[in-house]
């Protein structure tokens, strides 16, 4: 027994009785044999990942859409230890500590609009909780108790705790854990590729997907409804993009039903999207702000939701508390680590970097539509995803049996095996998704591009 | 503009203006004023903090129930920095780290009975949302989908996403964010000292209060619970201790009904009780254990959920994956982080100096019921609560205007004024919490006692 923790080494077959004996992977099949062969991720250095048996794999979804500056950042550790030496822990009920002020006002100056007030949380789904909480709490302040509900989109993922699974709108991921928090409502999500209105105009189309959103307000009632939860662009499906003029109608439709729009972009804040907040990329002001992941570029769990004045002010003139808080949201070390993200990322431009190079990853990509399998790539800024199909002309999609035999069996393995990390997800449509680490350039997107033809010129040799 | 995030300096004006216009602080008032003058607090070392004017306050509450083995500990910030310079981040859905292989092992072997899978969190609320949803999932799966409903004790708290809400048994806490998740119930707790049946026998009395839960459960249809979800002593209303044989009979009662017993241990885990976990010291079995808190000391946000074997094995039989899982569930740092944290808890027998000396601890408390303010000195381990009464006779209780005048406006605020952190809470009944640091000793009992009874003299002089 010593008293620092030296990192121990653990042979493959103690790794593989402990995956499964003991460890409970997240979203993973415990099956006796696939868990005992999950692959050991030892070490991380800029884009790159690597296992126990030293094989390198390109970083291409940034861990879990979360690491912007890349692996194994110095900086980032110094100011975590330093922090945890000066102040190791404490909450932020009442109290306040440096490291949360000084956030929050960098926060604060650099959101859209009046998106002054910063409530810390621990993650992004606490983030989505915490927005959800403070419009049913705002709304019962001001005189508007009834509205309490939430309109959601098809297939978006805003988190697994019960009340963000319940604005959540993947059935797959809600059916076990039914009955959930009562009266959220979903709406079309913005898939342009597989519309079925308005397939020739994509502003008309965007205008009717922006409409949906009024009519479920009006189906369930206007006084009923607290807020629309919409991400810039839509991870699950495969990076929907929101089409021109769409989050300007939704922003009139919300003003004119006096429903919050909570724009939530765990995923598309800190340079996702080539800008500091997802909004400003599409010029649209959001009420709240829900945000985690880059924040810290994953280096420590942290987020944040950032508010309107406008959502402090009952509270303010009636001394009233917003009951709402939690042990680790705003830790001390994590908030160092965010500041000194930020540090990082505004001292690299990153964010113009991205700005820079997005069409470069586009452009790779798309040569990839040479092959019969590709159906449309799409995405923005350093997000994108790689849609699949049986016939690219009648975008036909692939079988059950050739979903499972194809898709999950052989494409997410090999990509893998050839040194890509990304994700293969058919959750809605089959798509490989692309969110690499900011500091990616052309050669990492030229690395993509060979693995992905390779990978899936195989896949297609299967079908 | 630098690279790295040193400590800056904020002055007291400067921050009292970010207090007031940007930081939202955890169940807090924000009227103006308040808020501008919360206390800043920048530094901790051992069993004491210090605010930004270098004031020193002894760390009556570890935080929050956290910090097990003191502040300022080098080794906990090097195993960050250590850790997070080989992996900085990585998720744990479907793949593996080194640090979460080895402390999912060393809990598995620490833990009650066959408590042997290891489902990482980020949070106590997390662990308990996860605990919830896998009851519900296990009961789907295994032929009995109508189980999906809690059991949980009055006032008691399980967390604030929406899911650990509901289960939470705070009307306070709830009422502003209803509906809630629908299907949970409350039992009594086992308040003995407000008691009003089996006045007169402690183990009657634990008969009766753990009968309620059977109540509850026929009342509800045996064929629609899921899980009972207890704390080993129950935090809120001022450690509510297990009368003897409670919790024997609450599992008899679980195992006639086939509902999940689970051990919410994210207070009472790693030393709070003077053992590994609480259900230890009190001899029952669980089906699962929530924890979080001292795991990491509170150095990295970080939970756990125990579970049994027998809650794993429909997933692995039918191959189905617990759909569930969390970016920063497991993060590499906090299982770091948590790994040395045990080995310092290991190394210096935390475990054994908090069961030798809890003794000390309750006597220094229990030398203040000489006051006329004292009515009871409860608790277990380092978790103990003095309650607070207008007539320790006759039990009478304030008036809710002396709640406020003396409680909250004086008593809470001198205690800190006075170098005493800890916390004063009439959520339900008027109590002072205590859970330091389990480093601390018969000098900090001393010095507890000592400010405690200067400063509940001059409360009772306002009376």
């Amino acid at each position: 027994m010593t008293a620092t923790a030296e990192p121990r080494n653990m042979s493959a077959d103690h790794a593989s009785r402990v995956l499964r004996d003991h460890l409970w992977m997240h979203f993973a099949t415990h099956n006796g044999h696939d868990e005992a062969e999950a692959p050991v991720i030892v070490r991380g250095e800029g884009a790159y990942l690597f296992d126990a048996r030293g094989k390198r794999y390109l970083d291409g979804l940034a861990g879990l859409f979360a690491v912007q500056v890349g692996h194994g950042r110095r900086e980032l550790a110094e100011a975590a230890a330093r922090q945890l030496t000066e102040l190791s822990y404490f909450p932020l009920w009442g109290y306040a500590h440096p490291a949360a002020l000084e956030l929050a006002e960098r926060l604060a100056n650099s959101a859209p609009g009046d998106l002054n007030r910063v409530f810390f949380t621990v993650s992004g789904g606490e983030s989505v909780e915490t927005a959800w909480k403070l419009a049913r709490q705002y709304f019962k302040l001001t005189g508007k108790p009834g509205k309490h509900k939430v309109i959601s989109r098809s297939m978006a993922y805003h988190g697994t705790s019960l009340g963000a699974l319940s604005i959540t709108g993947i059935p797959g991921a809600k059916a076990p854990f039914e009955p959930l928090v009562p009266s959220t409502q979903r709406v079309p999500n913005t898939n342009f590729y597989r519309a079925t209105e308005h397939t020739d105009d994509y502003a008309a189309y965007g205008r009717w997907a922006a409409d949906r959103i009024e009519e479920a307000i009006l189906f369930e009632g206007p006084e009923t409804v607290a807020a629309v939860f919409l991400e810039p662009v839509q991870n699950t499906g495969g990076c929907f993009v929101p089409p021109p003029g769409y989050f300007q109608r939704v922003r009139e439709i919300c003003d004119r039903h006096d429903v919050l729009l909570v724009s939530d972009e765990v995923i598309c804040a800190f340079g996702r999207l080539g800008t500091a907040f997802g909004a400003q990329r599409f010029g649209y002001q959001p009420d709240m702000i829900t945000t985690a992941k880059g924040l810290t570029s994953g280096y420590a769990p942290l987020g944040a939701v950032l508010a309107s004045d406008r959502l402090m002010e009952p509270f303010r003139r009636s001394g009233t508390p917003f009951m709402h808080g939690s042990t680790y949201g705003g830790h001390p070390m994590s908030c160092a680590v965010a500041l000194a993200n930020l540090d990082i990322i505004d001292g690299e431009g990153l964010y113009e970097h991205v700005r820079a190079n997005e069409q470069h990853f586009r452009e790779n990509l798309e040569r990839l539509t040479d092959l019969p399998i590709v159906g449309e790539v799409r995405g923005a800024g350093y997000f994108w995803a790689v849609e699949l199909v049986k016939d690219k002309t009648t975008k036909e999609r692939f079988s059950a049996e050739e979903s499972t035999r194809v898709l999950r069996n052989y494409l997410s393995k090999e990509l893998f095996a050839n040194g890509l990390y990304c994700r293969a997800d058919d959750r809605a449509e089959p798509v490989i998704q692309f969110s690499p680490p900011l500091i990616c350039d052309r050669t990492h997107f030229a690395e993509i591009e060979q693995i992905l033809r390779e990978t899936l010129t195989g896949a297609w040799k299967l079908l």
